[in-house]
């Protein structure tokens, strides 16, 4: 999926085309690596960090947000209920709803120890740019995960 | 997994911390809706792509790519070949070792679509960066890469 055309001007655009993918598949390896590390399946992980993101939720919440059906959603939660890194609970406010709820102290004992490399590295990858230079980066971010949920959104009206 | 030091320069480092995550949950998505729309798993469809970015080759380097047991790898193999989006071929120039090569008109007709939309909104992703803007959303992305792969070198190491 090169660009062939040669225009001069799309040469920064097609390496951030190739560098972007190539930063999904290290993305998507380093949690992998990560769950592995921990014991867990990368979906595992994946749902251990929405709960980190966005806090208790309900299993159709859950389903929203990984795009898996409702019934692998129930899967991932039972096992990830199994393994004691989430309980169901009633929600206090409406008592018709369940919510799935992190065991944070569980949880963060299964992932912290890789995460504590994490922040070292961090260091060293935000070093040398300045407060400007990184406020383009956050809105080259914001634009990216915009383009991303509009993207899905178009491929899942077209089914 | 927020900082609570409340330095204020760390701010702009806290956002992009929650921003990259989010970026890669809907990265993940983004590819598993486009794997949908083709009928593939996102497997498989990170596996075509990795076709795409490095051209053909060896069950082993696939095996090293994805993080996956070479066991695991075989069984993907043999799944996109039943659906004739990759064949095994000996390698011409080491008749001992067999490449696996992506059928790439086939491969590009069954996820070719999902990409044309894309493209367009490509466009407006890039839409008031200036080319110094993006050089350093380059160099950023460039860390951001070697971070991913200092990271998983260490916590596979760490086994």
């Amino acid at each position: 999926m090169t660009n062939k055309k040669g225009k001069k001007e799309d040469s920064v655009r097609e390496r951030l085309d190739v560098l972007g993918r190539e930063m999904t598949t290290q993305s998507i390896l380093f949690h992998q690596a990560i769950a592995e590390s921990a014991g867990l399946s990368g979906t595992d992980h994946k749902f251990i960090d929405l709960f980190f993101q966005h806090g208790s939720m309900t299993a159709g919440k859950l389903a929203n947000l990984t795009g898996l059906t409702t019934g692998a959603t129930t899967g991932v939660i039972d096992r990830l209920e199994k393994k004691q890194l989430v309980r169901r609970e009633r929600n206090p406010n409406d008592r018709r709803q369940v919510l799935v709820v992190l065991n944070e102290k569980e949880a963060q004992e299964k992932i912290g120890p890789a995460f504590k490399h994490m922040q070292e590295g961090l260091e060293s990858l935000y070093q040398g740019f300045s407060e400007s230079d990184l406020a383009i980066v956050e809105e080259f971010m914001i634009r990216t995960i915009t383009f991303y949920k509009t993207q899905i959104e178009q491929i899942k009206s077209n089914r």
